[in-house]
């Protein structure tokens, strides 16, 4: 599968995210091999961490495109990643294993090591997520009525400090959702805002692996214990390919209770489009 | 792992579900065994079907079933279901693994098979759902408003034939929803309902994941071509065990584009607690 742009003279990628989730298919080492069983190298990069801790979106995306080249298929379609451990800079084995290879879509799991210790486990399906574009439509909804992107708020003017990640991307957010830092809460977990790469990369559907995850917690904007909102589950669902421009992101929690709570997110393109949702089952920080 | 209830007599399991759902697992056989790894046998019984496929919700269940046994904990967390093949009534086996046992989560896959056809590959995190009860807790919204019960309509008196599974279980729709097999479409992709089995079983957390799929597709109360509406991926919360009496459940879809739609549920205890959400992606049905 190729790069999404590569440089004409050196073949490497133009894009740093294209860099950082670069994966390389070990060659098949013959009798031990197990039918639709691949392994890849990759690395997870300095710079997409928060606090050393790689971003949840950007390991998606990191294993997503391992999963992908295995797949043969050109979109995640449904992905489903459980967080077993932080994952810290270096090398990492992406195993992937073919569960079923059907017509419209080709089931996969994945499980991403560092070492000895596995970082997050897999299930999901790949294929082409506009071949049935055209069909019935019905979508309720629409992208967040966000100020002009000029007038939102950039994530990293934000007085957020030891946060490598927010130099990968331009999150400019909605003034009225973007004042927790200074410890003025909305009082509703809701966060919306543009998304776009710092070094303008479109976003293709691997890229929305990575968007899903890319915006601060929603609930910042209520009166609850901060701190690290560890992820147990996330799944994206990608409904779409993006065309060219800022996508308009809305992320929010409704359901906190129990010592876990959810986090949704809707994801649009620059013409109204759905693009991609995704739900994640988050622990409560401990206070 | 004991069954819901079983007669005093006889130790069979008092309710259908608990019958239905039952697994056995196999004796170790030794040398060649996996640390993690178990096998269950169990069945697809009849009777929970519609037009001759198992409902998408049982296959869940019972495959949970054999999951949260290997799991050694009381209750499913987050649950995620690939659908690989109908589920046809006869035996099956259930291959589990454990992939992280933690303090407060065990995480686990399966895969289920009825011969040599895969039927569902799972992935999904175990714990002790009650655990954390009487912390900081935050629900926007509620159940939904329902009128009681008694002036609620039955699936089952609704012109729906060839569905087995109305036998199994209570539920009562909103009037205002259930005028679809008439041909009076709400033209708002909303279903809700009271939900209870026909045997009065008490709903745990392990029928939750019945539960989640026991409502006909929200998308019949649109202008859309009906017929089967295959779901690829399903992903259960559960978020609380639910106290004795009626469940009231919220099926709705927003996203139909591309040739997919998502479903989502939200499903309300006696005490107005939330118990469960789910989120499935499912394949349009092809006109």
């Amino acid at each position: 599968m190729t790069q999404h742009g590569t440089h004409q003279d050196t073949g490497r990628p133009m894009f740093e995210f294209d860099s950082a989730t670069a994966v390389s298919r070990r060659p098949s080492d013959g009798s031990s091999d197990q039918p639709g069983h691949a392994v890849f190298d990759g690395e997870i990069h300095d710079g997409w961490d928060i606090g050393g801790n790689a971003n949840g979106g950007y390991l998606l995306a990191v294993a997503g495109a391992a999963m992908r080249e295995a797949s043969g298929r050109v979109d995640p379609i449904t992905l489903t990643a459980h967080y077993l451990a932080p994952g810290r800079p270096g090398p990492v084995t992406i195993e992937t294993d073919v569960v079923k290879s059907g017509r419209q879509l080709v089931t996969m799991t994945a499980s991403m090591r560092s070492g000895d210790r596995e970082v997050i486990r897999m299930l999901g399906s790949f294929g082409d997520v506009a071949a049935a574009s055209g069909g019935f439509s019905d979508v309720v909804g629409g992208p967040p009525d966000l100020p002009p992107l000029e007038e939102c708020s950039a994530r990293s003017d934000n007085g957020v400090v030891g946060v490598p990640l927010m130099g990968r991307m331009k999150v400019r957010l909605n003034p009225a959702h973007a004042r927790f830092n200074e410890g003025i809460r909305t009082g509703r977990a809701v966060i919306e805002g543009w998304f776009e790469f710092a070094d303008d990369r479109p976003v293709d559907t691997l890229a929305l692996l990575f968007v899903v995850d890319a915006f601060p917690p929603p609930v910042f904007n209520i009166e609850m214990p901060l701190g690290w909102v560890p992820t147990v589950e996330l799944t994206v669902h990608v409904r779409g390919i993006p065309v060219s421009g800022p996508l308009r992101c809305r992320f929010h929690t409704e359901y906190i209770q129990n010592g876990f709570l959810q986090e949704d997110s809707e994801v649009w393109d620059a013409s109204d489009r759905l693009v991609a949702t995704s739900r994640q089952l988050a622990l409560m920080p401990r206070g």
